[in-house]
């Protein structure tokens, strides 16, 4: 079968841009023809290594008339900007998570592109791990009956430099929003979000104002209650965990090790290795899975999910927690789609 | 060594009156003398088991002069009553949870207990879980640094009687007091408790105005975080398991079974049997370990851990899980403690 | 119901004899009354706390005409002498393993023993324990279709002493004759047995003549292939697997441990405790089960299994073990049944 | 840096040799040159994915004179005439195993290429397993002492066409001889083996005069002790398990599978899913780490391991246990190399 190659761009050259570049490069249906970053260098790094063309200027990408998607990786601030240009050039669009870090400007994004059909997805990228995907397509299923609890962990091995926190919007928008979209993914129906947070390790994260810790409970349209616990850090590795209880069974997403090996000896017995180390390794099928459902929704004209409403109801559920946190209260997602509850 | 037996009596020959006559019969160091049940056949049927006396009547048991000890495990609401009997006649006391289902009550038999040096511990028998006790002792000794996350999972197999609901006092005070006990036992200092019910597989459950299934966030007072999930129902049986966390590493509490055995065919690889069905079987060792405590500490003089006091926290607790799900909001233990929150 | 207590001997006050008298003391159908052992004082303490009599001779025991049943935990040398007492007597007999290390004198007792009904069960306690026997079960019951391979590991945590080991008879009768009767209660029809032995870490059993460190294979009637490994050491406690292969699937007996604590820290993950350290604690219940079959058999006329035919059977696939190894061929259990092959 | 690509063809088109034709392509050290086979089309579907040359001769990728190094993926038959060839002309090979079925011919490969330089490997995939490599590499630091048993269970998830079996040289040469080369890469020195054989499912493979399920022993000059366990089939997916036992301690690598997900219901709990389906899953990783591998030694000028002279080692543990099963005795290696054991 003959089917054309999508021209693709790439906006940034990070280290996340560069796991979708190596992704775009082996995808079969993908001529990877783009990479900007205002940081040239970086630009023509990757570029190089993949035979596509490289500039500083995001603009250069986007007025390549033959352009078919766009994948964002720039940072937050600009995301809005570039969502509305290539949505208003029929570009297809896979961007980072979050859309920004203000409810506002990303309900304003929706707006500005609600007359378009071009294909917007947030690059939600756990949602494509295979063994989450499993639990959800076995609920979806009914294997366990009804959801009755979902039970997230998700820890990062260490803190991101403070220099990066600073501009994260927080641990809720930043780290907490993966978590609280993947509640989404199995209960789209979120009705209140309550959220604790601590400082218990990072100095540097409370003169920040931020937490290193953070617990919430979410509860469904359902009744359903999830359970999301978050950490800036864990000595064993990346800890990424999820339990789906209903009252025909449960299951469960143990972590993930680089080996098969199991050691005993006097000190203990079955020891397996560490969780491995971070998101580049554990979500490494994922982001190849992600662009591949990108690729094939906009060759067979589906829309893709998560899409930008979803990067938008994660960012209310994050904006909840955060209020939820400070206010020490529950806050009603009713609360922050109508403006009322509103936190610095 | 030719240490003297403790004469001790039971009151209530019931489920759990039954797996302390068995411990009790068990015991080197107990001449087990008295059992007490209004029901007097269920009580003559335990005596003539293990050579006790039976009587319908408590009072005739906390006559006896020579008794040191007695072990309460009749209904909640004769629980106050005995033991400020029995601790006015210098009797120790092992009671079965909850010191009573009103605060007030409790703690007016801390008062009308004041003035009394008998030995008053209540039976949170989970503490003397061997496993639980070891990741407890292990954090103690900072094996995994300060404890930053406590996770707890309790979920019984399925709902008790409608009838012993009723009278339960709530899924809170009846279930969730253990999980909130195992909390106090690794942080002492609670300062405030957030809780969530829900209503989700049990109409009856709902008639009588309490909830199926809860979650729950306790803050520590230095910002360790503690979850806490409960259910009346799990179908692969007592689901009962804990998380430690800290900077160093985290210790777990895994499920037990009753079998060595793990199945592999087509239909699924590593299958290990049955959580064990209810607590008579997890903690069956418990039980026994708990007893041993309380006995070792009669005859050593030593003050039995848990005490009323702890089962007045471990209420106080329950308590304010109960207004902050009522009234959805955060519930300081200040609160309950100085009489402000108060919920039906 | 009213039924008689059987009236019990105990010959031997040892180590395993000891686990015996516990568990005949906690037995509600055994009226536990004897215990003899050339060293009285050893005898004097074990009926002290159980109150049974004491004596060092085991001929007084047999002379209680009252006495319905004997087990003989005295040394090897002694079992069968009293065996054939016993049997002549009338008295039921559980006999520790093995029958004798001189297979003719085993067979001698068969022979003296043949003309007695009173039943004669061998102490093979490994039968009874409740993972292997489940298994068993379920081989039997067809779950994994016909047994095709059936592996056994079993490894003691450290060598008994050289003076014990001196007259043990060696690792095949005294250690392996154990899993060669666990592969015979899966496998009854054990064809020949190919044994390799080596010598790696004890320099005082190489100067026993003994191996430290044995690998069997056994082939059954059916073509099923059975694997066998010993040591007599093992650094993480006592070594006890079995895994039975067959076309619809496995089934897998895993090691035990004494705690449900998993740990996991930046030196690895999901760490279990030790092995459970030896026998008495891995196969507690199995020796209680064992008990109790052997009383109901007796108070119900079976004739329990298993019994002095397959303490012989046992015994012969070790001297066909003990050829091979040294001989360095396979030996069919023709042979030694017929009485060709063999070894000093 | 600016290292040369290596021009290197692959010879056989079939299943593996589209594995190693994928990696190939993949490689950023190779220029894949060549596809040949004898069927064209097949040749030229596998030239067309990765932009390689076609054809049906493989002499024609042997005259190329710029030709590094050539991957031999073809019918075993022709190996030896291939290695030969190559070798002479200098070219680098990696040669799927076995070398040939027939040790003398094997031989004979290994002198008329004692004059070449040109390194020869032989492409025992599991070696380069990462899980296998850890524990090997373990074993060598000491991290166990010394080794006393070294188990190995391998099966196949279900038997290969009766076509190809009645060419594989029968279940030693075909299926063994990766266990016995995984034996020999822990203990070079074996110096016996017995060999069981049954035919326990499967009437074709019983007409070939060939065994469905075998069971080794080897013993190594140090006395180690060596079990290999290995079926036609498996229900449970493709069973590769190693365990590795010392003085200090045992070194497990468990199943793969392809998923964390655990499931639990009333039916069991913590299943875990399938193993892996067969090796072109599992060993993925070590196909692409045994060509990188290759590679680094051609371009380092380091001697490649395993060599044409472990090949032949393998070899002869195959014939040994060939000879061991249809005899019914231990065969020594001795006799193999002398040439006294041939078995047809």
């Amino acid at each position: 079968m003959a089917t054309r190659k999508l021209k693709v761009g790439l906006l940034g050259s990070g280290r996340i841009g560069r796991v979708h570049a190596a992704n775009l490069a082996a995808h079969p249906g993908v001529d990877f023809a783009w990479v900007a970053d205002p940081m040239l260098d970086s630009a023509l790094e990757v570029a190089a290594l993949y035979g596509a063309s490289a500039t500083a200027e995001a603009s250069m990408v986007l007025a390549d008339p033959d352009l078919d998607a766009l994948l964002i990786c720039s940072p937050t601030p600009t995301h809005v900007g570039l969502i509305i240009e290539a949505a208003n050039r029929g570009i297809a669009v896979l961007c980072e998570k979050p859309v920004d870090l203000d409810l506002d400007r990303a309900r304003a994004c929706r707006e500005a592109t609600a007359g378009s059909t071009a294909p917007i997805m947030m690059a939600f990228n756990r949602r494509f791990d295979p063994s989450f995907r499993e639990v959800r397509e076995a609920v979806e299923a009914g294997e366990i009956g009804a959801l009755e609890n979902l039970a997230i962990i998700s820890r990062d091995p260490a803190p991101a430099p403070l220099g990066y926190l600073e501009v994260s919007g927080g641990i809720f928008k930043d780290q907490s929003i993966h978590d609280l979209d993947m509640a989404r993914s199995f209960l789209p129906d979120i009705v209140e979000v309550t959220a604790h947070g601590s400082n218990l390790f990072d100095e540097g994260i409370t003169v920040l104002g931020d937490y290193d810790s953070v617990q919430m409970t979410l509860r469904a349209a359902s009744g359903a209650l999830v359970s999301i616990t978050n950490s800036r850090h864990c000595s064993s590795g990346y800890d990424q965990r999820l339990e789906a209880f209903g009252p025909k069974g449960m299951l469960e997403v143990a972590n993930a090790t680089d080996t098969l090996v199991r050691r005993s000896s006097a000190a203990g017995t079955s020891t397996a290795g560490a969780f491995q180390p971070f998101f580049l390794e554990r979500y490494a099928r994922a982001y190849a899975a992600e662009l591949d459902y990108f690729v094939s929704c906009i060759l067979e004209g589906r829309t893709p999910v998560p899409g930008l409403e979803d990067g938008i109801a994660a960012l209310e559920l994050a904006q909840a927690a955060l209020v939820s946190a400070r206010e020490r209260r529950t806050v009603s997602l009713a609360e922050i789609r109508d403006g009322v509850a509103v936190a610095s």
